[in-house]
């Protein structure tokens, strides 16, 4: 475990506060379903995909702008329009106008800073979720905002850059395994939100394996850097608590929709969706228990090891301080001292520090000081 | 950040009391819908402001007394009546009274000490929010209530002072950007309650960063006046969170009225006002928990940091205090004392210190306090 | 502020577990209905008073006995019935069952144990309510028992003594100041009520200048009498909140009675007396979290102060120690040490011990603790 | 309060365990329904006592066996056979079987580890309670459980052993005080509930009392063994809350049944019954909050405590610790050194020493450490 | 108790992790409903055990492979198969497409990773429980998931490995003990859940009785490896609250659940389990109290212990420092000391030295610190 040698640099560059609190305030004075891009902008340039599929053919493209996306609204086909890149504010803007999203859909999927939701708009149902993956090199929880837009046969998805949790999805598309070729864009759009929420259990299985390992080094050699590395795992658990929250009530809400764009059929699937959902909520709580636990048994070791220096060290001196004294006391100058001219005067000496010496180690014994 | 170098007597001035009590005490004993005002007077004049708008027309004006706003009530063009300065009571009965205002009503606008809410009173909707803002000079986060009243074709807004949230509003109705200039004053309202909530989110962002800040200089260097400033933040977040905490409750209640009053055109900015509220309540839960979490990394260093300088100079006195003893026992003046005759009795006593010094520090190495 | 100051023996008279608990021991065994006094006598003799009017006229007596107050029962004008010291089970029983109630709500008027709540008997509403104040001798909150009964054209309210917070709403009464002589006896059960949840606002601000006051104090003087005072206002914080808690539920279930008892004008007005009901709620747990934060600052400050001493101190002894080690050296009576003999044997080892003591400075320095 | 000299042998006695988690091991592996005494066998022999009543007659009778109450189940007449000792299954199961009860009903009321709880069976109401009182010798809270039937003029109720909380509505019934000879079986059940409820509270001034004590205890003179005593209170305030929380549930649904068993007239009285288990569960919240806050003043009184003694003796050894250094310098040997020969230089060594001194208490005054 | 003697190795063998997060990782990039088995393989063969019954017939059992199971579809009889071992995902496919069951409901029974659940599939219920057991050896709570399928006259079971807690519901349906070979499939569905929740009282008691010896253990003598022992407790208590906690809901579920397949008979049954799994969850809770409680009693002994310690030895140290220091005085080497000539002057030193001992002692006897 290379976490507690990571240089604080680095686990600075992506603060907390960004990824918490979700930056808004570049949209702040903006008319409502103003496109403005808050977040990074993570890649140069936007790149569309589209897969187009029936039961029988499937075809799969990367067009060069909106436009070429136009065709695909009116098919009987199943198409997945995904956009890679919503700093193009443009690109949304076309495409968004042309599948008739309401200018507030189009504002929310380039404003980074949403809370997960389901939104049912008649026509087409807006789902935002943030997509989670652990960075190795930053030991961070990296936060991605995933929108989906479910219509009648089409899908579009909308991400901040390229790179997502959705090949196998595409793999079984191209192949045709499984159920997704057989059924509608209800089905494909159950797919991508499993897909990412399948993505959280591995993130959470991650942190729960490097607070295992750090609850063992806690045991047996807690360094001072462990409240360091303590405070960034809670925070690192709050990100994934914020994306992860929300989740129960907007997959709640979209299992209770009532629209002709979800067929029954997808009813098992929502609720084992739904189950997911609830169950990544408690683990995330789980987690927190676990982080906190970790942070009591630290305090305690600590403690414990302190006290066990302490004391040591203070039974020692406290043994020794009586003998110094009778040292000193046969170290005064007084002319007429009669000890100091006994023959065995030294001995006598050295006999009373060994005997009170021996009384003390008796008497922290008896008291279970030793 | 010249947080911690804050004289506190600055920090004093503004209470905490006053602004998470909002003082009530004033209106005790007078009959419910009397008007006193309560709150601090913040500015000498009150001040009118009337905008008045069709989709091709805008006319601004600044006017002097309350009559001059009684033509606009039987208008087919929007109205926006915007009161700065709720103090003048006779001013917010005139009008109340005019646009047919409940005097309950009354009594909740000029007394600034209210929680947000929204009430439906038929022929008008009362909405109270507090509008914050971050005061730099004092670290403190300021409130002021303003009181919106949404009807037919008319809004009225009362606030404690001049200075507010709204210029870009204004800006995009004097100039038709937007959809403000199409849409009805039900759109008014809700961009003036759009507008308070976005500042929410960058007033979260300022203190994000103030925490993110006094985080990095916890860990490196505590200094003793870090808990004031903790206990500083901590009353800041909670007068944030007073006025946050009833937003969703209270938004939740206007989305769900039946009234004329509100097209259905507003239905989804009604949604996303909600979802603004759920997501600013829910980062002032955040804040809360970095601000704690802050504390506990605080509580962890110090001790931490203690004990260590504890152990090194008890290690260090440990050392030395064999070594005085046996120093001690060589000044005795015992007349037979045969070390003392011997030739190289001197170097045997340095020696046997040194002895003693190296033996205790092998000691601690083995049992890993050193 | 005396608060600190005061002697204990005074703080303990009224101890928590009375106003916390509510004695109801003496009720155990009776049947129910029985009418028992429960709760200390306050006052030798009960006092009635009857206000009886109309828009036109008023007229307020103070009556000798129950049987003068049985003709105000059918008649058209208002009637206010106030007795004050419900320890005179004979009093309530006759007045009762003239007015015909419940064996159980007379059982709860003289039984000052109750929880506040609203309860809807058909021919009349009874409700309970705690009136506090703040005793600024003992520093302590003391809390009576207000019994309200509201029935068709008459109002009996019900006291433990004298002395109340509805002398305004009496001025108003008499001077026909305000609504109250105009409307109903459902008014004037809303101006009591408005009247007891409106002295809690006053409490509220007491007590957190208290804490204000505290606050101050803790941070540049913490004394060992402060968790004494912590302590005993944190009790006093849960006299609050008992008798706050509950207004929420019972006002919330007086909004929702289906009565023919209050007229529709009052509407809003309940609504205003469920958002106070609300915000008190509210503010007594800010207190709880001020009583708190308050607590953690006592005890981040006593620390640090401790650790502050604690290390300068070590810091001083250990550069002692090495020192007395060097004199204890040539304080050794060997007949052979060199520097003993030395010229400047006395020079170089007064050095040395400077050298030492330069060399710990350096070094603690460095290591920045001093 | 001879609370904590209670030798730890009498507290141990009867496990926290037993009581909290209400053994339930016995039992697994039988059949549901199956008739298994699972808890303290607390008797020799059961005892039956009949009480049949109208509202003109009494009888009461100790039946020897199930049989002699067989006949009481068409009568017109309102009965009440008690039993106290569940540990005789075969009693439970005639009786049982005889008054058509559900073998589920038959084995909660000899498993005495249930929650307390409500349910309706159409032709009876099947009621579970824990009637608590505290045992002065051990100091401890000792639990029973009660079940009760309500059936058609008839009442059931099953105890472990004899000795309850029932006696006085026994006298009412004997001597036809109140109500309850008057009204039918839903009354006496009402009554019986009651006086379990009624018996909460005496419990809970019983152990506020106890807080009390150790409240001025604390702050005076705390003992080491205090700990453990708020230790074993937190365990029987667990107690309590467990036996108190599921109340306002269960009387709850009681309350909302839908059952010709209960008439009209009881519902006043259920409605009060009711407002007791709330009262009680909150009253229950608050003993665990005083002892949260007492164990919090224990620990800040130790802290306290601890730092006084360790800053004083801190203190004292610091300023003898440079006077020491002192006189191990003049206790040096050197040949050469002038102070030792000096006429004054005794008295100037023991000014230097009272110079030290008086500078380090000046100092250590100035810091305000003394 | 031999729990605190437990190597750590065996501790560590089955982490926290895997039985908190329930492995999911595996399944990432699978389809939905995809078969892939996820947890540990626990035994090396499947077996598969079948109950016939009626009420006059029973038949039992083991059979080689799925289709042995194929013929019991249409019975009349009861049947009950039981599974061990569901690492055979093609034995799961096989049964579970002849029964008709849906490919997620036959994907959770393989991936043990599942929350507690009840859903209805219209033909049949599936219902997930963790079934929990306590391993003496490694002192840690072991899990389980059994999948229940109640179909029409038919009940899978599948769990992971031989071993579970229905012999004795076997052994009655082989004898004809209780209502089971009366009742249907919904009976033992019903039976096979109460066993699994009858077992977490068993649970429950252990750790109970863990939690008491330890809190006896920690009163007396609290030794180094308490936290340790504590934070394993900890995790395992979570573990219980993880498998409990939604049973609550679960179990209401199934109560509410308008299917054919559970008849009326089964009501209160069904009742009584959802009381346990209250009852279940409660005691959960309390068993985290009572974990959190014995932390908070370790803390207190230990920091009162080594107060204690650090009290006696500073004390002791205190009085020593003036005597030494006297000492030191004398042993100073200046010519003219009057006090080294005097006759008594040793005699006189000693006696200043007990005179100090005794006015230390007398003043810390006054102070209350011996």
């Amino acid at each position: 475990m290379d976490f507690s040698s990571l240089s604080k640099t680095v686990m600075k560059e992506i603060g907390a506060v960004s990824r918490l609190f979700w930056k808004n305030s570049l949209k702040q004075g903006q008319a409502p379903g103003a496109l403005v891009h808050v977040g990074e902008r993570l890649q140069q340039q936007p790149r569309i995909t589209v897969f187009d599929y029936t039961e029988d053919t499937v075809d799969e493209n990367t067009v060069a702008d909106a436009e070429a996306c136009f065709a695909y609204r009116d098919t009987e086909s199943v198409t997945w329009i995904n956009v890679d890149g919503v700093h193009d504010t443009d690109l949304v803007e076309k495409l968004g106008t042309h599948f008739g999203l309401h200018p507030l859909v189009m504002e929310d999927i380039v404003n980074t800073g949403q809370r997960p939701k389901a939104e049912n708009y008649g026509d087409y149902i807006y789902l935002v979720f943030k997509m989670l993956r652990f960075d190795p090199t930053r030991q961070t929880v990296m936060s991605e905002q995933v929108s989906l837009i479910l219509g009648k046969n089409i899908v579009l998805s909308f991400q901040e850059q390229q790179g997502d949790v959705f090949n196998p999805l595409r793999d079984r598309i191209r192949q045709g395994v499984g159920r997704v070729r057989r059924c509608g864009a209800d089905y494909l759009a159950y797919g991508l939100a499993d897909a990412i929420i399948d993505g959280y259990f591995s993130l959470l299985e991650t942190m729960g394996e490097i607070i295992e390992t750090l609850d063992a080094a806690v045991m047996t050699d807690p360094s001072p850097q462990t409240p360091q590395v303590l405070q960034h795992l809670r925070t690192e658990a709050m990100v994934l608590r914020k994306a992860v929250w929300p989740l129960r009530e907007s997959v709640g809400e979209l299992r209770q929709m009532e629209t002709p764009l979800m067929t029954k059929m997808l009813v098992p699937y929502l609720a084992d969706l739904y189950d997911h959902a609830v169950h990544v909520a408690d683990s995330a709580e789980t987690l927190r228990e676990l982080i906190a636990s970790l942070r009591d048994t630290y305090l305690t070791t600590i403690s414990n090891r302190t006290n066990e220096v302490m004391k040591v060290l203070t039974i020692l001196a406290t043994i020794f301080i009586p003998l110094t004294f009778v040292a000193g006391i046969y170290g005064m100058n007084f002319e007429i001292m009669p000890e100091l001219k006994w023959r065995y005067g030294y001995a006598y000496a050295l006999g009373l520090m060994l005997l009170i010496a021996c009384g003390m180690v008796v008497y922290f014994r008896r008291k279970r000081w030793l």
